[in-house]
């Protein structure tokens, strides 16, 4: 009998089907036997209402995460999860499994400390409540693929081996390549601004590698990043106005095809405003000297303080999950930033603000040859690491722009989970490199 | 005025509009100078038929590859290129370019030695015939992912940077990992395996790292592998059946939106049977000593001359330019290989040859967590450096297979050119660390 899928089941009631998955719990309630068995795409109660119907599962002692399949009878049931359940049960073991998992799976969350939950990851990833997590991770992939294929945009793959450290020598991996020093690409950087001479429009989708030398709840060795970057904007304006369609057709995809993980998750969608609210970097440092008392005014970066604080003016006084900050000071920007035309001490860059962590950085770079020239002498940068680069604007590159958006980050800030791990499939930091 | 695309100049006859681009070619015929403008889409003609509005060009000395906006009275002319052209031009140099570039990008085909190409791919790859091709393999890209998402699998991304050494520890990278010995991926097997158990069927687009320590026409240290893996199969028949119809939909979808590209490369597609022909690796050995007289009856593996013999005989005696070869000697395959329940010493696993050369290995792999463990003995092998990996199957998987694509493999087959590193954006190889 062809097999269905748990999520099928509704739509054949009164009839026989087979059912195949993980025995996610089995429940022995005097002569009643609960089974709830779990599939690529959610779960199904099967009853066995007789020890032979058992049989199978007993003599193998095929306990929870067998591998079975299930025949039934589909039967209505107002109290089993679902509305529907299957009785006269046929099962068939395909892979037993006699051990308990390290990790209670069938509990309604996961509980087990961090290093627990990530060191048995294999096993961990198939809860439910870490499975929606990671679904909704392809969502946005999906999401964020979709709107730009929409929009003209051609996807690269970009080396990820590099002679060079691409933005500074700082927090990169060191790789023998045939006896040679090479390294791990720390963003597609280079590549995807080269790239807009060849397409105009383009995004990625790959891992990029830090390495952060200190364990925080947000930073990983090993992510992936949603990178953009696209030709003839007029400035960094052009480039928040595609983030900010992206990102709500983003949230609206996964809004509409997401809902069963949403509501697992106790997730909220956050609203993107047609426009979202923009302050400019000085005036936010300003802002928090006005409401906090808190003189940062001269910093030249915000710190995660101060962007809790902005996160926080920002929902209180325009009603917004997500803040612009635009024209982050040159001295703190890397070389490739264009300045601000009109304040040129300011660059044309913006951080976007979500619930108040810093979620995409972007901005407008230079395209002019002779301005990347001046701006490598100005941060007394060598020219030679960067020839092939600069070959793009010395055959002539129009304005461009462009931003990255941590997946792990996103889904982080999104679900509420405290760490960027528990966002993560298997993550990679200072001290954890399996599995 | 807003600007719009070369390939929409057309639809605008009679009326002036703004085209901006690159300034792919310019030819001066007396008081005629024909200029075409090379954009994201396509390219345009425009005429000038006074010096005065040249004089924008001139006053800069701005050559070709120059970033341009040229504003111009839509005029349908047959001689055209596309039928249209711009005339009473309004151009302004947006970025000029005043040396010639290092390999000419203007003439149908593109006159550069191999290493002169690659050396300055950040330029050459905007070449038409280059740039095409690698359009080609975002729609491979795209049509892969939308045919597996309509079949409800789950993208994953999973680490590039492992513990050990993922089939083999021959030709892998190694990395220092926080001043731990650590590698580069050489795919993702084991992960998407383990996937599997999460989400049942799993696909990944990126990057893997082979330290290939020669240099072939055909090998790069790290290419875009398109990976599958999926449970509850019957046997390495049901990867088969899947993978016969995601390269019909990958040829189909490029055929319906990349007929500008195939032209331009004088491409054909091929034509995917409903059921691709399949041999078995012994039945494929015969038949060469047959048709051939070589005898490489016993050998445990096809050599590339092999190929191309069978490739033949695909061609001529069963019509396609596809080939299953089947069953290949289990003492050659990875030990997570599934064997022939009939045959043993014969896998359940395949290849699959395209035009005489191999494109896809693919198979069915164990999934009894006792299957591994003996395994992993009969190679000789420890169980301390899979002890993640085993852990999936501990705790239950389905039977379950799937198979990987290299894209560049794939490119360089359909497009026929005649090293994969002309199907590469950026490639890496023994010698090549840049662009």
């Amino acid at each position: 009998m062809q097999r269905i899928h748990s999520t099928e089941v509704s739509a054949h009631q009164g009839k026989r089907v087979t059912v195949a998955g993980w025995l996610h719990s089995l429940r022995r309630l005097g002569g009643l036997n609960f089974l709830v068995i779990r599939d690529g795409w959610g779960s199904i109660q099967a009853v066995a209402e007789t020890e032979a119907e058992l049989e199978p599962l007993l003599s193998e002692q095929a306990g929870v995460e067998s591998v079975l399949t299930v025949e039934g009878l589909v039967v209505d049931n107002a109290q089993a999860p679902g509305g529907y359940e299957l009785h006269e049960l046929s099962i068939k073991v395909i892979s037993p499994v006699t051990e308990a998992p390290p990790v209670a799976l069938n509990k309604r969350t996961i509980k087990a400390g961090l290093s627990t939950l990530l060191d048995h990851a294999v096993v961990t990833n198939r809860h439910p409540e870490r499975r929606a997590i990671l679904q909704l991770g392809a969502g946005v992939m999906a999401a964020f693929r979709a709107a730009l294929l929409a929009r003209g945009y051609t996807e690269v793959q970009t080396p990820k081996i590099v002679a060079a450290a691409t933005e500074s020598g700082a927090n990169v991996f060191r790789l023998d390549y045939f006896g040679r020093p090479a390294y791990l690409a720390q963003s597609p950087q280079f590549y995807k601004q080269i790239m807009v001479g060849v397409f105009e429009r383009v995004f990625e989708v790959g891992p990029v590698f830090r390495a952060e030398p200190s364990e925080t709840t947000r930073h990983i060795s090993e992510y992936v990043s949603l990178d953009v970057e696209f030709g003839f904007i007029e400035s960094h304006l052009t480039v928040m106005a595609l983030l900010r369609d992206l990102l709500a057709h983003i949230f609206e995809t996964l809004g509409q095809h997401y809902s069963a993980q949403l509501a697992l998750l106790e997730t909220q969608l956050p609203d993107v405003p047609a426009e979202i609210p923009s302050i400019h970097f000085s005036d936010a440092q300003e802002l928090i000297f006005q409401r906090h008392g808190v003189d940062v005014r001269g910093e030249p970066d915000l710190s995660p303080q101060d962007e809790r604080w902005l996160g926080e003016w920002a929902r209180e006084e325009q009603g917004s999950d997500f803040l612009f900050v635009v024209g982050y000071p040159m001295r703190k920007r890397p070389f490739y930033t264009h300045p601000d035309p009109a304040r040129p001490a300011y660059s044309n860059s913006f951080d976007l603000i979500f619930r108040g962590t810093e979620l995409v950085t972007g901005g407008q770079r230079l395209h002019l040859y002779a301005d990347y020239l001046a701006a490598l002498e100005a941060a007394h940068l060598p020219i030679e690491p960067f020839e092939t680069y600069l070959e793009a604007f010395r055959y002539g590159m129009p304005p461009h722009g462009g931003f990255a958006i941590g997946l792990e980050r996103l889904l982080m800030q999104l679900t509420g989970v405290p760490n960027v791990r528990l966002a993560t499939t298997f993550p990679r930091d200072l001290t954890r490199l399996t599995p």
